[in-house]
């Protein structure tokens, strides 16, 4: 099936919300209206019916096989973002340690956070906000700018010397891949830009690690590398796998606390809609989800499945951002582009760079525009160009805007002589 | 444009997610390829982007032209439904009442919450959660199940001598109808179980009360009573006016407070996603929102305008409720059915009750079935048949269902001669 609509349709390389799988939409125009021949559209239906519980747990079943996440750790759906879970993230370990910890006092509980971009920052900054009365204290285990020319710019994962841990945090936490930034842990074991595993826990004995990750822009867009290490990986659906209004978690059994318990020994109160438990024990079910947002999401999924998982996409993104950054390089050997982020800290999903020169910005947006291609201008916080390469960018589409960036150098060459 | 997935459609009388009117539904598809001809679809473009912002502007034009919101009130949205609110009311609540009353401590801080079934019940839990550390104390300023024949089930709005308000509260809280429990509070000027405004404002001198309302679902099926009288009105979006996945919030301006200056002085922190300055400031964009479920409540909200707006939906929900009532009253007398809720504290929105005589309510189900209609079952808390009539509902629809339950009497009646 194809509409007249979607032959309209531009390249969309925006940050997020981003492009969905053309496919996807299609059959998800068909569940508006009927979803899966119970006559009810799935924006409409019961998110108790037996139709969508179904279709919930398929969407989880999807993801653990996927991902190979093992039976230690739940798989959970809710809403509000990435910056709802900075919060709960917060809560949430803060009564696990009081429960194991409940003689500690606030100075003596720390907050790891390792900062390198724009999200993890503001992550940082939520759990200050929230413990400001003394109920932990937030460490920054490291500091990315401090490593950058100018030490204020996130251009680079912190070299393994920075990293100070604290002895027993009631969190360690990390964002995977800065999308504003566009820094990213390698996920090469060993590389010095890899997250420093060993050096959380340095005996190498097995070890319940309160190790939180944000993988919101690069979620499902490649295996997760030491996924069973985690105490807590979280990501907003709305950048690979599906439209904003469903957050995806995966928790460990042992952060499933009991809160209000852990808030009569004196930890901060949890609000029920952020208490992993509460989640878990209610199937994702506590209250309405958002029913069509997961609706879509399956439906990514699904296809993501039937094309070979995330091991397809970790090949189908390096081909992807191979290619695009070989563009930018070659541009900023001609001196018309200009990287932002250092060797071996790039980010596969979000390629950001400059384009130099008076009015050279605003040329290469107008010139990819009028070839069909979209959001592409830089964060506002950061200015120069952005180009987002999630799941659903093809390779052909990739292809279309390096055609289009080399293009564009040689005319800027050409226009200076 | 008509697809063949709209000839299979049942009639949905479910609670929430509940039905959604079919031109807005086949209008959704188009967005979902291709968002007002920008070529990107609605689950895949910027919020930030001008046509997205401009969009969003023009729900909260509608809303507020709607239901005649004065400049007073601003209108938010957000996600996590209305149980986020039963603690980001508690929450921003008492910052506010921090700042005004600094020195006050939290036994003399009381938050009055009116009890009139399972949804306000949970609110004041959720208070108690939240404060168990004694930053404020939870006052039942009424609690309708005392004035129940059993003293134990929600079914009438209590009579004006039940109120107990405290003097100085941070907030008064009432749900105006309860989904589960089919209670909603009159709406008629003097009513016995009209919501008490002057007993809450006893001088009748102009004062901001802390009055909170959850109207989850009767939001927009007519006018809002007192609407400036309110500090805080919400309601998810799920019931009359769009998918799961958004919450509307009306928001007295002196409530938009800075949470973290009262958690300096003391008062529980926020997060910042339950921060309705926060939001405000940020004009509902502080991150992503659920762009999809926003779109499809656009285009409710756009269609109510055409059709008339809260009062042409009143007159429609009036005749609805009234024709529903009256076959439920009938087969009362003919002891087939039985009226669950006193007279005068009957929901507009959901009527609930019992069909008597062993295996009865499921021939009243899968005969309902047989005939296209599905939804009916009660909430699994209190069972029986609850008949949700909510906008999308037509007359002809509540004319169909009304005349299968005469049917159903009359059979009842033959089969028991």
């Amino acid at each position: 099936m194809s509409t007249p609509a979607s032959n309209d349709r531009v390249i969309n390389f925006g940050a997020g919300p981003s492009a969905l799988p053309l496919p996807v939409l299609e059959q998800s125009q068909e569940g508006l209206l009927n979803f899966e021949h119970t006559g009810i559209g799935i924006a409409e239906i019961s998110h108790r019916s037996p139709e969508f519980t179904a279709f919930l747990a398929q969407v989880e079943a999807n993801i653990r096989a996927q991902l190979a996440v093992p039976p230690t750790h739940a798989i959970l759906f809710t809403q509000g973002g990435g910056s709802a879970q900075f919060a709960a993230v917060v809560l949430n370990m803060l009564a696990r340690y009081k429960l194991l910890h409940p003689e500690r006092a606030g100075a003596d509980t720390p907050l790891d956070y390792v900062v390198t971009g724009s999200w993890s920052k503001k992550a940082a900054e939520e759990a200050r906000r929230l413990t400001l009365g003394g109920h932990a204290r937030v460490h920054v285990a490291a500091d990315a700018r401090a490593h950058s020319a100018d030490g204020k710019t996130f251009d680079t994962i912190p070299p393994r010397s920075a990293y100070t841990f604290s002895a027993d945090p009631a969190l360690v936490y990390y964002c995977e891949n800065e999308t504003v930034d566009g820094v990213e842990f390698s996920h090469e074991e060993g590389a010095p830009t890899a997250f420093p595993f060993d050096l959380l826990n340095p005996s190498g004995e097995p070890k319940l690690l309160p190790l939180v990750a944000d993988y919101s822009s690069s979620f499902m867009c490649r295996p997760i590398p030491r996924l069973a290490e985690h105490a807590v990986i979280y990501a907003g659906a709305q950048k690979n796998i599906g439209p904003a209004g469903v957050t995806v978690l995966i928790v460990r059994q042992d952060c499933l606390v009991d809160v209000d318990a852990a808030a009569r020994l004196g930890a901060l109160p949890v609000p029920t809609m952020f208490s992993w438990k509460t989640l878990a024990d209610s199937k994702s079910l506590y209250n309405t989800p958002s029913v069509l947002s997961i609706y879509v999401t399956g439906l990514v999924l699904e296809r993501m499945k039937a094309l070979g998982g995330p091991q397809y996409y970790e090949e189908l993104n390096r081909k992807k951002a191979l290619k695009v950054y070989a563009a930018v390089n070659d541009g900023q050997e001609k001196g018309v582009f200009k990287k932002k982020v250092k060797d071996g800290s790039e980010s596969w999903m979000n390629v950001v760079f400059e384009v130099l020169g008076e009015g050279a910005e605003k040329r290469f947006l107008d010139g990819a525009k009028e070839r069909g291609m979209a959001g592409l201008k830089g964060h506002r916080s950061v200015g120069g160009i952005r180009i987002s390469l999630y799941n659903a960018i093809t390779e052909e589409q990739a292809d279309k805007i390096v055609e289009y960036m080399n293009w564009f150098v040689a005319e800027e060459l050409k226009n200076k002589q």
